[in-house]
Order: structure tokens, then C-alpha cells, then sequence
């Protein structure tokens, strides 16, 4: 058992002592930044794409999947894409012993992949929307510094990618990409904010980009999704056409929304403390870890009722585990205390002789209450749990933001900025340069922060066009 | 609506035209051997890992991930293994313009990149035994003809890799896999051999390697899964050892088993017919289609019919698909047909009016029953087709095999052929000459196939230490 380092004042070494101590990730794997998704880590994960499916199939999107390979070919059609990509992609160039006539690179996003296809698929009005995503790994030669789930060079990814006949329809799908988002946040226990990036720093080819931002560590944000209206942009150079009710051809406008395994690093950031991990229940690989305590006649008996606790939670599709290795009970606690599990039931001789558990939760709530209770009071604590690990996030949400009305405030502070913004670049650099970080952009749906009047640009005095703007430096 | 080439005589022809009749893959993806998993394929392919999984799990196989990348140098240890797979491996060389220091290979299979991190992991014999499994993508330069999830250049993978403290535990295994296997095949339908292969045909590092083998097509037979006890193999090269609790340091027993996309590819050419593919219930991407037939006054009342149908059985877990098209509901039968759907509900205005539903199988069997007893007579309707697809199934694998006693016997025939053999190299290249073909080796557990008394080797006749082999030509 060691303390872990302070989250507060060190924040990066505190995120990966605490990754690496819950076992959510291995990176002794022999190659820099490519790490191993333990069987821990990798239930987290499983977790976290069953969450992705059921909602972005509530809004009638459908799996599928593209190749790892892209030829070199389709995917420099689209130039500014190529531009944003091409520093980062790994290259296939050989065969066996054979250089490949045309070389291939592991996707780094699946636009250059897809499209050529859709080609294919879309003809009529009738073939649209078509709304389809996939769950898959991609790949970015990355030149930072590597962090578990937060900056990898082999990316678990969901990308959804969606045709539609008319620039707003594609608008409508962004928004219910949106709401699509929010039931998954919530369910993740998961404050954000959606940003809209400014122009000069939109993704590769689109018309606008949504990002989806948290605040994380010491006043730095962390980009956990972003969803994309591209209008025609890709549609032109992969000639993605349908023939309108009227007879004419024209072409879709495209959307994204994408996600990652980043968003497990943001549960670990978000919701850890000086223990360790603490996940939501709806994502913990196990929601409860039942520990028998032995007794002096030993520890058979409340081995058996462990066993026996875990099983009529099962039976309620409860994801539980039991511990009954040799180690001391407080060595078990701090353990799973670092995983995150959200609820430890203890069975030792007392509780056996009073037919009833012991509980504590991830948060340190105690408690002890019938057997015959067990199904009802574990649902219970569970959902209480959730709701107060929601309730703190919010809290912690919130306190990350302040606002800044003159450059004077922008000096160095723990804060994401809040800031008027007349919209101009020019002054969005100079906030950048102020803050020594990016103008984020503007949220969409407001933000949870009680905010002044707007009455003039921080940089240019300017009274017209104002917004509000976020500003910090990403992770 | 076209004629399918006839499965029997023209099996490969056939076999194409389904996978893209009903919708499995699509092969326009410019990349050769590299196709598009279609949403339809896609659904028929989760259902296939999810009872993968479900098998698995059962067993206590913990998932996890390893990189998809290996650094040459770790793929090099074990020499026999790098010379079976050196010529099929794709080369990553570059990451964006600079060259690799240490090139990586994209993975055939995950011995080379896992091993090196077992060793790290397994200390003790309290870290044994390790059973750890996943499901991913492999990579093979295939420079045959690529078929789609037979033969690709990017397979859809399932490997678990175990180790145990001792060859007697890893033998158990083997057999543990087999038993887990034939779970899954039951739950597939689909009957098959275990074949231990011949010491001159093991996988590449092997101690032994059971191979699971069906006779599909004209005299073919498909692998389409395999089974390898390594023994020390690969723990020697990657110094896997683990400290006995006598204090002694030994070395682990690994065993691993594969499969992949191709049984996929054996559903639809085993239980595949002149109308289509025809997939059990336990994997059809839709267990039910419910198809509306227009009546005089127009489609709207058995539109919202059909769609309350679909919502009961939904509300029962059954995955079911409504389709309200205006193509004539021939013209649909035919198309659900060719994709394999179980079984087919039509709704027409003769149904409302007697408040029943019509119902076909793939097999063809008819029948229509009241509207309030639908989720009972779906449930039994689906298990008698299931049922009679798997006697099917069984009756078509027992007929594709014929005892030859004789080289003579070994002519050309239709059959994979079931030989006496003494168990020499020798004679077992003698029987792949006669046959142009392999001896694939010897059923674990017996064949249910009635056998005469062994009495001598098929091309020696050798009366000593005979066993039955079968011979065929691997697709």
C-alpha cells in the first residue's frame, strides 16, 4: 500500500499512479504508447461501448464495419483531411517480403475508408438518412508524450458516420447526436460542456465542428468527443449523390460524432479521489466485490455466504465478485477501494450469527441491514451512490470555470475561462496568447455558471456580436 | 429475382452469390480480400461472438486486448512460429514520413505479442492457471483467392491463450475447449469433426493441434476452428516461468484456441439452399420478419399490425424486423428468404379479420395460428426449425464421408474419405497423393459414422498400431 499523489497539485501523476494501481492498463507492451487493456480495464470498456450501442441505437443507427486499410489513394481525395492527417498516420508498405503496388495506412478516422463506398450504396433518395457507426480500434502516430486512455497510438473508437439529403437534416442530426450524448453522460455520471470550435480549429474538412469538453486536472480541459456537420465537403471529392424525388442529382451532407476510450481516462479523472477510481455502477466491471472476513473457527462459513451473496445478485444480472484470498480484510479494502468498485459487502462471523451484511460504498457510506433485504438495499445504495458521485462531479464542474472580463483576468489561474467574444480570430488569438492555450469556443445550450451581462469583447471593446466563450489549454 | 447456381455442382458460385444476395459482406471496398462487414453481417457477426463469449466466460476465460501492432523483434523468438506465418505478415514501416526504428507487424495471431507480457505477469503459482481470451482483428497477406469470410486478407478473430502450471493441466484444457466448442457448434447447428492433425500439419510452434474441420462444398472440407497444446513452445523462447510452491522455477504449459469470421462462412454454406441462406435462430441478425400484405383499403391497418407484433415479440427479447415496403410481398418473401430470416409473418386484411397471423419458416413449413397465443407459437416454431435444421445438417455431414480401405478406394468421389492408417509420415503422403489432398488425421472421439472392423493400413498394411484418419481436400 502506498499514497497515491496529491490529484489537486499533481494531477498527471496522480491519473497514471491510479491507472496503473486499479489495473486498468498495462504498458510494459514493448512498443510506446500502444498499451495492454487488462481484463479489468477491459470490462470498464466493455461496459462503456454497451452504453455508446444502446443509445446511439435508440436514435436509429446500425453497426457495421469498415477495413483497418486504407489505400493511399482514396484517401488523399479529400485535401485538407489528407493535410490534417498525413503527419500522423502509420504506413503498410510490404508483404510479406513484397512492397505493396499501392501503400495502405491504418486508419486514423474512417471518412477516407467509408465514403468511397457510400458512393456505392447511395443512389435514390430512398437509400437516406444513412446512419451508421462502428466500434473499432484506430491508429495515430503520436508525437506528445502518451497517457492510458487520454492520448494513445492505438485508439479504441466509436464513429458514427451519416448521409442525409439536405444541409438541415444533417443540422437535426447533430442536434440528436447531442441528446444521444447527454443520455450517455448521464449514465457515466459525467458533466460536460459542447463547444463550438472556432473556425481555425475545426476538424480536417468540416463545415463546423461540436466538441465535447470537461475541465480536468489543473485548469487544463480534456476533448472526450466532438460530432462534425462536414455540408458537402466529402460528398464532392467521393461524389456521394442521390437522385431527388424531382429526378435531379445531388449530393448528401455528412455528419460524425465520435468517441473513445478517452472517455474512460475522463471517468478515472472526474470521479477519482485520494483512494483511487471510483466508477459509476453503470460502468464498474464489478458493481459489487463481496469480501468474507474469517472468523477464529477459519473461514468456510462466510467463504459460503460470500458465495452465496454474490449468486442472488447475479441473478438480479448484478456484476459481482468475490474475494476470498488469504490477504488481510483492510488489504482487500484498499485494493478494491483503488479499482473503484461502487459497493463492498463484508461477511464476517457477527453478520453471519445476525443474518445480515455489512455494506460500504465507494463514497464511504456504511451500513448494515438484513439478508433477506439484500436485492432491494443493493439497488438502493447503488442508485444513492450514483446520484451523490453525479451530485460532486456537478459540484466539481462547476468550480472549474470563472469568468474573465478583461485580458487583466485571464492571468494565470486554476480556471477554465469564461470570456466575451466579439467572434473575430484576431481576438480569439489574442485570448490564446493570454492564456497561453486554445479559445475553445462556444457552448452550445449554455452553461451551468451564473453569468454577467454581456457588454463588450475582452480584447477589442467590440459591443456587437457577443458570445460567450470558453478558454483554456487541453490536455 | 434471380436463379442461384446450383449449390451441389457449382458450390463456390453458389456460395458467392448468397453472401452478396443476402447482404453478409460487401466486396467493393477497394482493397482486395478486405470487405465491408454490411450491418446485415454485421448483426449475424455479433450474435456469433456473443455466444462465443457466452461459451467461453462460462469456462472462466477473462476477455482482454493486446496491441495489434508487434515489434519485429519480439516476433522473431520463436523461430518455427516466424517461419510459418514470414511470408503472409503486413509491414508497418513509416509512421507519417519517418521510418520505424523497429519495424511492427500487424497481427496473424497473438502469441508474439502477448507472450512477452505474460512473462512479466505470471510469477507464482498463485498466477496460474491464466486464461484470458479476445476478440480481434488479424492480418494475413493471403496470395490465394480471397473469399469472403472464408479466405481474408483482414479476419474477424476469436483467441484464447491460456497457461498452466503443468502439461497434464493443459491437456485439460484442450479438453475443455472441445466441450466449450461443442457448445457453440450446437448452438450453430452445425455438426463437425475434431481431427488431431498430423505432426507434419500442426500449427506453427505446436506441440500437437486439434484442428475442428466440416466437409463443405464438392469434396472440400473447411477448418474452421483449431485447438494447440504448445507444452514449454513458446514459455522457453519467452521465458514464461512461474516459481512452484516447492520454490523451484518451472516452466508454464500454454494451450490456445481459435476461431474466426469462417464460421460464419460454414452456416451459410452448410445450411444455405437453393433459395438463400438459412440461418438458426441463435444467430440470425432478425429471428422474425413480419411482412404487412395490402389489402383494398390500403396497407395502413396491417402497417400498425405488424408493427405491434414486432413490439410483443420485442418486448420478448426476439429480434424482430418489419418491413413495410411497397415492393410486392413476393418479392419480399424472396428477399428474406435469400437472407435467411427463420420465419416470416404476414399480416394481410383476411388475418385482422380473423385475428391471426400467417407463418412460414425458411423451411418452408406453414401454418397460421391465433393473434393472441404469438409469442407461445413463435417461441415453438423457432425451436422446430432449429430443430430440423440441425437433423438436416447432421444428415448432410454424415453423408459426406465414405470409407476407403483401399488406395483404389481413394478415386475420385464426392466424399472426404475415412482411412485406416498406421500412423506413419510415409503413408499418410502416400493418401495425399492418391487424393491430391491432405490426410487431415485422426477424430478425437470418434465419427458418427457406422465403421468397419480395423484390420490393416490403407497403403502399407501394417496391422499394428491403426487408427482411423480421414482425407480430404482443405478448402
Amino acid at each position: 500500500m502506498v499514497d497515491l499523489p496529491d490529484k489537486r497539485t499533481a494531477f498527471m501523476d496522480w491519473y497514471l499512479a491510479v491507472v496503473e494501481g486499479a489495473r486498468l492498463t498495462d504498458k510494459r507492451y514493448p512498443v510506446k504508447g500502444m498499451n495492454v487493456w487488462t481484463p479489468y480495464g477491459f470490462l470498464a470498456r466493455r461496459r462503456l461501448d454497451t452504453i455508446m450501442i444502446r443509445e446511439i441505437e435508440a436514435t436509429g443507427s446500425v453497426p457495421l464495419e469498415f477495413p483497418t486499410l486504407i489505400p493511399e489513394t482514396e484517401f488523399q481525395k479529400e485535401a485538407e483531411h489528407i493535410k490534417g492527417f498525413s503527419t500522423e498516420v502509420y504506413w503498410v508498405t510490404k508483404g510479406g517480403s513484397t512492397p505493396l503496388d499501392v501503400p495502405l495506412l491504418l486508419r486514423p478516422t474512417s471518412e477516407t475508408a467509408m465514403y468511397p463506398v457510400f458512393a456505392i450504396w447511395i443512389r435514390s433518395h430512398k437509400d437516406l438518412p444513412l446512419n451508421v457507426y462502428q466500434i473499432v480500434n484506430t491508429f495515430r502516430y503520436e508525437t506528445k508524450t502518451t497517457r492510458p486512455f487520454l492520448r494513445v497510438r492505438e485508439i479504441h473508437f466509436f464513429e458514427e458516420h451519416t448521409s442525409q439529403a439536405t444541409e438541415d437534416l444533417a443540422t437535426e442530426r447533430v442536434a440528436s447526436n447531442l441528446d444521444a450524448f447527454a443520455r450517455m453522460a448521464r449514465a457515466l455520471c459525467l458533466p460536460y460542456a459542447a463547444v463550438r470550435r472556432p473556425d481555425w480549429d475545426k476538424f480536417a474538412g468540416a463545415h463546423y465542428s461540436i466538441a465535447l469538453d470537461i475541465p480536468i486536472g489543473e485548469a487544463r480541459t480534456l476533448q472526450i468527443g466532438s460530432i462534425h456537420h462536414y455540408r458537402e465537403n466529402f460528398a464532392r471529392p467521393y461524389e456521394i449523390r442521390y437522385e431527388a424525388p424531382d429526378g435531379s442529382q445531388k449530393y448528401v451532407h455528412q455528419t460524425t460524432f465520435g468517441l473513445s476510450e478517452r472517455l474512460l481516462g475522463a471517468i478515472v479523472a472526474v470521479h477519482g479521489d485520494a483512494k483511487g477510481v471510483a466508477f459509476p455502477s453503470s460502468i464498474a466491471p464489478y458493481e459489487v466485490v463481496v469480501v468474507p472476513i474469517p472468523g477464529k473457527a477459519g473461514s468456510g462459513d462466510t467463504i459460503a455466504a460470500a458465495k452465496a451473496v454474490a449468486e442472488r445478485l447475479r441473478a438480479r444480472d448484478r456484476r459481482v465478485h468475490v474475494d476470498p484470498g488469504d490477504e488481510r480484510p483492510g488489504a482487500k479494502y484498499y485494493r478494491w477501494e483503488l479499482a473503484g468498485v461502487p459497493l463492498r459487502i463484508e461477511i464476517g462471523p457477527r453478520e453471519l450469527e445476525r443474518k445480515e451484511v455489512s455494506a460500504a460504498d465507494r463514497l464511504g457510506k456504511k451500513a448494515s441491514f438484513p439478508l433477506d433485504r439484500l436485492e432491494a438495499e443493493v439497488d438502493r445504495r447503488l442508485a444513492q451512490y450514483d446520484e451523490a458521485l453525479y451530485a460532486a462531479a456537478n459540484a466539481q464542474f462547476r468550480s472549474a470555470f470563472a469568468v474573465a472580463l478583461t485580458v487583466h483576468d485571464l492571468a494565470a489561474s486554476k480556471h477554465v475561462r469564461v470570456v466575451p467574444w466579439c467572434g473575430s480570430e484576431e481576438c480569439g488569438h489574442r485570448v490564446e496568447e493570454a492564456i497561453d492555450g486554445s479559445l475553445l469556443g462556444t457552448p452550445e445550450g449554455g452553461l451551468p455558471l451564473p453569468l454577467p451581462k454581456l457588454e463588450k469583447c475582452i480584447t477589442c471593446d467590440a459591443s456587437e456580436g457577443l458570445r460567450w466563450a470558453l478558454a483554456g489549454r487541453p490536455l
